[in-house]
């Protein structure tokens, strides 16, 4: 399966994580020999520009245009896929793993999306398919939940793993400034890209969330069954208000194990201060992982960037080569337990934060509170305020309350009849919350 | 290796860690069958006491008394050490090794002091030896050293591996009370031995360092090499002080590459309350590891009991039998890089907290500074107190200061230089800081 003359590794892009895990397998070459077994040794690159420099030495590694040409090529014993997106990476991979080759790969939009496709494809070839570097950046999160955690149930995986919108918010708490203010500085520091739509309305976390949960749960998903909200609508004035009841906003990713169904969903939440994840600031990721028999178990790090996914990239090449020199045994058989029902969003179970305008006169809190004690929303935190500018001068007041944990159904239903009210001038945000019965 | 029915396990020992990981191999009997494509079975067990009642069922286990007869026997494939200690233990994991069996163990002690015999055997008899659970209970670091993280190079990696101390170090913030008052409340809810030294003083904290710093920096190491200190003279006066200096007490396990030699000790340490250390508390245990290309990388969980370690040896067992399913390939070879030479105590580099009593005179401090610019130790931090209940009677004070990081030899010079003026009546309390200049 692999020369005399030790492994050999075909790269498919050598852009940001493909330079990154190079550049990482060429600096600790001598301690990786040696831990292998066998020398690591590139040989071949897919890339768009072979005339472009990179920072990384090329020497000894055969350029090509043509990612299924390296993916296939008989002096290649695994094939690292640093292209992303699902077009010439999927069909690389493909045609990698169908000509028996291991891959690697970082690419969280491709597993997310084809998982069974690629699983079963790995399964048929008898080759290994290692994505570390998909979810978390640099922390080791894919091979704990393959691998430690793996005499477990888990009952829930909680994470940040969206490293543009943690920045965003951490500034946003900070400064005080808004979601459009925060993006622009984001955008110039290069933790934002010019189009932040991947990033801010959460279909990055949904990927990786995606991949977890399959993880987790060891059942086969796919990212369009990740109910999915952005952080846009969060105003500094929300911010505040969370930080006076304790709160920080975060990104959350969650993945519920509800006995009946699953609950996959990505959207702001607000965290309690004194939870572990509401320290996870900038653009570091955390991933908080509830199961029996082990209990909580956190996993935090930096999530994106060449250093941290070249890493990951790096130490799953290191453990598909080890696994090659040892007769070929592959990681653990992937998502192959039972298909799993997703709740629907109407079925998910949280406590909210709602901020409303209303009439400031006596009497208004009491019919709210009926009209939730007749839904069965149960109410933990109330605050009143003045409000936003020129409330004050209309009469009027600003209501955030927070609930204890309930149906989605339910919290939409009473806020329907709320909105019926005369006294209930505006309902300004509503978020949902985490942990605030724990 | 394993009879075509599956996978033969023989326990030694079913106190607390070995019924938590069978317990955790039943509970979930089915998931892992289909995870490791074999059924684990539990075929024989050595108990000091058969006739003892288990917490777990011991359907079709033959017990015997005799360690050594388990860990040689015909019929078992995997050998899962839970006895402890260093005596009956290291036989029967060496007998074990020698009849060509693969072992999971969460000895800590066992490791620490005789890795070099055993991880020959192993290599020698081409086995594995898994210890996940032997750091950090539950938490999946020993793994995440020898794989995910393993293109990396180890800078440093800073731990909280003791719960008893943390507990205890956790209530003395919270309540003003002192070490021996939160002892024997930790004593009185099970959370410390009737005999602590084993936890307060370090021991339990220096076999688990030990074993990180052999994975992290891929070198034989033994516990004797660490330095150690416990946490008895940490005083109310001090916890009270270090709050107000804005840091928290840890008893803080250090493995340091300073190039040339290794730092390896364990003692109390000021941590700043922003560094994320500072917020483990109670019975947690969390794992700091900075590396090139990751960066920082945490791991937190709970540190101890039935439960957390139980699953970190059922994971073992479940990618041993894995491994074996495969064709015996083995984990990765262990601690095989050069030997490296280790600081002494004057050698380590930290900065410092001292707590004195002075004479309350105008010029005092300034005597101080000289005596400290003398010796190159710059202050980062100065507080003057009243000092303790009777100091002000007697026109003393009590001043604080935390220095920048320096060598312990330099700051003993300095202390012996303090200790001579007539204007220092005492130095009441010296620790060392974690992360003052980060």
């Amino acid at each position: 399966m692999s020369s005399a003359d030790g492994i050999r590794l075909g790269f498919l892009g050598l852009g940001t994580v493909g330079a990154g895990a190079l550049a990482a397998l060429q600096e600790e070459h001598e301690a990786i020999t040696r831990r292998v077994g066998a020398e690591l040794i590139a040989v071949r690159a897919a890339v768009r520009r072979p005339d472009r420099p990179r920072p990384v030495s090329l020497d000894g590694i055969t350029l090509s245009t043509d990612p299924v040409a390296v993916a296939t090529a008989d002096d290649v014993d695994i094939v690292v896929e640093c292209i992303g997106g699902v077009t010439v990476a999927r069909e690389a991979v493909l045609a990698a793993m169908a000509a028996g080759k291991s891959v690697v790969t970082a690419n969280k939009e491709l597993i997310a999306k084809h998982s069974r496709e690629l699983f079963d494809l790995a399964d048929r070839h008898g080759v290994d398919l290692a994505f570390e570097g998909s979810v978390g950046g640099g922390i080791p999160i894919v091979q704990p939940l393959r691998h430690g955690l793996t005499a477990n149930r888990v009952k829930q995986v909680v994470g940040i793993i969206n490293g543009t919108t943690n920045y965003i918010l951490s500034a946003m708490t900070r400064s005080g400034e808004s979601f459009e203010q925060l993006l622009s500085e984001a955008q110039a520091k290069g933790y934002a890209e010019a189009d932040p739509t991947d990033d801010v309305d959460g279909h990055d976390a949904a990927y990786k969330l995606t991949i977890l949960a399959m993880l987790a749960f060891d059942t086969p998903l796919s990212e369009d069954q990740v109910y999915r909200e952005g952080i846009r609508r969060i105003t500094p004035a929300d911010m505040a208000l969370a930080r006076s009841l304790g709160y920080r906003f975060k990104l959350l990713a969650i993945a519920r194990d509800r006995g009946a169904k699953l609950e996959l969903r990505v959207h702001p939440c607000l965290v309690p201060e004194s939870h572990p994840l509401a320290a996870v600031n900038d653009v570091y990721n955390a991933i908080f992982v509830s199961a029996s028999p082990v209990g909580e178990v956190m996993f935090y790090g930096r999530g994106a960037g060449a250093d941290p996914t070249g890493s990951a990239v790096a130490g799953d090449v290191i453990q598909v080569a080890r696994n090659l020199r040892g007769g070929g045994v592959r990681g653990f058989p992937l998502a192959c337990g039972t298909p799993r029902a997703v709740a629907t969003v109407d079925e998910i179970e949280s406590s909210y934060y709602v901020r409303m305008k209303v009439v400031d006169q006596a009497g208004v809190l009491a019919v709210l509170a009926g009209i939730l004690g007749k839904n069965l929303v149960s109410i933990a935190q109330v605050l009143q305020t003045r409000g936003e500018p020129g409330d004050a001068a209309e009469q009027v007041a600003e209501l955030v309350w927070v609930t204890h944990e309930t149906t989605e159904a339910r919290l939409r239903r009473s806020l329907a009849e709320i909105n019926g009210l005369d006294a209930c001038l505006e309902v300004r945000n509503v978020f949902r919350c985490f942990g605030v019965d724990a």
